[in-house]
């Protein structure tokens, strides 16, 4: 009774011990600096990706003489989007987009999408006005192909999903109905369970499954006397032979990829863009850093410039945002275990590909609009835009690897053998595949070929994670690192702006301290 | 082998025997008809909602001389969007919109969402340029409440329905376990089920639950040494006595809620406002049907024009998609088996509210964007918007209720009075909710008390499907009805479509008969 009269401060303690009340998980804000804190004190930010940009952004409103060197001749690092004109640089190849000039016709290589949890980021897409949409992670009317079950032919997401809840729910349901499982609940309970796997897999009267709606139609509800038919379910035997299950199925419940997910409108360097509009004042364009040096006041940077020039910038302080693959080739004065620990992190090395289709076929023919279909081929997924919907045009992604086996041998390929694998493989889902595709517009991204990058993401072993991680989380003398790679969510945009989040802050406490 | 050289047909056989390789659904074509094929014939059409402008809009390319009396001052009948200064009118109240003046603050009041196979209305958002987005129906943020479990208090989405998959899969893996399932499997799929089921549910190293990352965390994964703590999983018995399972944590796997689901941008009537740009020319507005009689040479349609004053319109016919309620109280000459069929049809009264809010706090607050919320209390879902993220403001749907013995005591109450109660309601989800939303704003309307309406959709009992509904597919005479009524697919803007399609080519074919 302690929802009754009076009760409601009993409810609420109730439910706090529950942990139901946990207050929802407050936005990750910025860390708020003192007005002018920062003026008289340089810091030298190398790297103008997210994290780079999201130091010297909230350093700046601090009043703290940020200098960002970039790489390369655009903002965002990863953060990056190709549209007509573009260029994908490889250490040994170079491709320019053929797509048309149209706001939709975009490829994303790196990041494509934003868990809604991930506020760090979204509070600045909120702050600078980036417009966003749904990215659609599960479509129901994708699908799962696999070599090795139903012929190798593609199976539509919605029978997958939805006959395999079916089976797992008339198991249970005979295991309850044989009194199996007696000993783990009471009657009451039992008799729960039962109702809600029945309702769970959609069973039949008599607690077996043999098809649902809920998997779709040969033939449609429609007008007139159309009242539908079901499609057959899939055979279990079929699907277990299948790797659908092993986590294809369930990616769209992982914590970084459950609905909503989100996309900037337009294509994700539209935060870079933002973030430019902010700090690109301080961005130095097409210096490439060589040293990273300690000094007695505090960090000298020696880059070459646009022109090839050696330069140098002295700071008292430095962020370092270079990926740790890039940092290990740079001459730094990094102490022996720091230099180490850097050299512990793996990284992804992630292949993407795109093609522009002169006819959306997979809206027109398939009714797919947004979402992903999976294989076990190299390819592994093909990603339909979740935006321009009806468009004449559209580009697709032919592929995403993040398996290093299968994507260094995908990457080691010429760019054109690259493409016709794809397209080879692509048509094992869609049969007119490599009709639809404009493969003259083909584009592949191998990110452990990007000299700049020379790789997707960090991959900390858990070894590392534990022995050589912690050590670059603390500065080497006047050397700070963030990015993703210092975070619990590498591959994340997110990781880079909390890491950014967390230099800014430490940087402010040792100038507070001072 | 079938797979191996030379077996590709053989394989395409086998699947097709399988149901595999069934053509994807091809999208639904309106009729084909002659060119001026139609000219001469005369057509009254009753109601300018998406059944009256489709079959107009089909006949008229054909050359038909068509003629649509719309009895209220716009088209689109329910596929209707309130914005600033647009009026809600039920019989005894008048309601007229106080959002503000934006793109982005509007209020479906009947249908909001277009499943992605409703092919027969996405292609004339296609042909007319209709720009759509992705609305969210599963949001893994959003809450459940329930007063019978839990106390009574919100829980997420996202830890109901993994710790739900969790339990499923541990009670299941138990039964695997102590062989009560070993005469419905043979011993290899048996273990092959076990490992789709710890992979289905996320089980521990020993086969239990003890919760998931899918479930999300009291603190996520960060930057530094955040490494994320997961939220404890939910009782299972607390579960058991919620009411989630029942139906609503399987709410987006139906066939026509599951992803992708997509909405016109800026409101459902961006559809009308294309159709009536293609058939505006043909409606005679403010045009009150009275009688609908049968004549010589075809029909006659007695109706009040916009000054009150008596017309008739003669045609040699008629199709009339008023709501079989609307229908029942005109004078006609329809045969009385016709006259009780058009009887035997109960309609659902829906009820839905909506508040402007002056500050997104599901999104602020709760990391919502998009989605429903669920309550077992009268107002049944919030419903948060899934576009204009992160604008200031945004529009809540504070209840959609469809469960007429509930929706009918709603729409009972005084406008003032079901706001009150939608708010009160609305609070067991979001505590803040009544101080957040903007009172003088909110809107109801029970689609049982418009008087042009009489009802939200059709809802035909098993009995009057049989019997009733074959009598109204065909005409009485010169008269054919259509409208989502006449269709599998009650309450759905694609049994209108449909619907009207079907009637179109009965026409044309009996014209091409004579």
């Amino acid at each position: 009774m302690v929802g009754g009269a009076g009760g409601a401060v009993a409810v609420h303690n109730v439910m706090e011990a529950m942990g139901l009340m946990a207050a929802p998980a407050k936005a990750t804000e910025p860390p708020e600096l003192p007005a002018e804190s920062g003026r008289g004190t340089t810091v030298a930010i190398l790297g103008a990706g997210l994290a780079g940009m999201t130091a010297a952004y909230e350093l700046n409103k601090a009043g703290y003489e940020c200098t960002i060197l970039e790489a390369q001749d655009y903002a965002g690092g990863r953060c990056w989007t190709v549209r007509q004109g573009d260029a994908i640089e490889e250490m040994d190849s170079r491709q320019v987009c053929d797509f048309d000039d149209d706001s939709s016709l975009y490829f994303n290589p790196g990041p494509a999408r934003i868990p809604y949890h991930h506020q760090g980021i979204l509070n600045y897409c909120k702050a600078f006005g980036v417009p966003l949409e749904v990215i659609v992670n599960e479509n129901r009317a994708a699908y799962f192909q696999n070599d090795g079950a139903f012929g190798g032919e593609p199976v539509l997401n919605r029978r997958v999903v939805n006959d395999s809840r079916g089976y797992i729910a008339e198991l249970l349901a005979k295991a309850l109905n044989q009194n199996a499982l007696d000993q783990e609940l009471t009657p009451d309970d039992k008799e729960m369970v039962l109702e809600f796997v029945r309702r769970f897999g959609n069973l039949s009267s008599d607690d077996t499954y043999t098809g649902s709606s809920r998997a779709g139609y040969t033939t449609a509800p429609g007008a007139m006397l159309q009242s539908g038919e079901e499609n057959e379910p899939l055979e279990l035997t079929e699907l277990l032979k299948s790797d659908f299950w092993r986590y294809k199925m369930h990616f769209g419940e992982g914590f970084n990829q459950a609905a909503t997910m989100l996309q900037p409108v337009g294509g994700m360097d539209q935060i870079a863009k933002a973030f430019e509009r902010q700090v690109g004042n301080l961005i130095e364009y097409n210096a490439v850093v060589q040293q990273l040096r300690k000094t007695p006041e505090g960090v000298r940077v020696v880059y070459t410039d646009a022109s090839g020039s050696e330069q140098a910038l002295d700071a008292a302080f430095a962020i370092c945002t270079l990926p740790l693959k890039v940092l290990a080739g740079l001459e730094t004065d990094f102490s022996p275990p720091f230099q180490n620990a850097i050299a512990a992190c793996d990284y992804n090395n992630a292949v993407k590909v795109a093609f522009q289709c002169d006819r959306r076929f997979w809206e027109e023919d398939y009714q797919i609009y947004g979402g992903i279909s999976w294989t076990d081929q190299a390819i592994t997924q093909l990603w339909y835009p979740a935006g321009g919907f009806h468009n004449q045009k559209g580009v697709i992604v032919g592929a995403y690897i993040w398996d290093n086996d299968v994507s260094d041998a995908f990457a080691a390929q010429s760019l054109e053998q690259r493409l016709e694998q794809a397209i080879a493989e692509g048509n094992r889902i869609h049969p007119n595949y490599g009709a639809e595709v404009n493969r003259s517009t083909g584009m592949s991204v191998g990110w452990g070929k990007l000299p700049y990058q020379l790789g997707g993401w960090a991959e900390w072993s858990d070894e590392a994670r534990e022995t050589a991680y912690p050590l670059l989380l603390e500065p080497d003398g006047p050397i700070y690192l963030a990015g993703e790679h210092l975070s619990y969510l590498t591959g994340w945009q997110e990781g880079s702006v909390l890491s950014a989040h967390h230099v800014v802050q430490a940087i402010a406490t040792r100038i507070q301290a001072t």
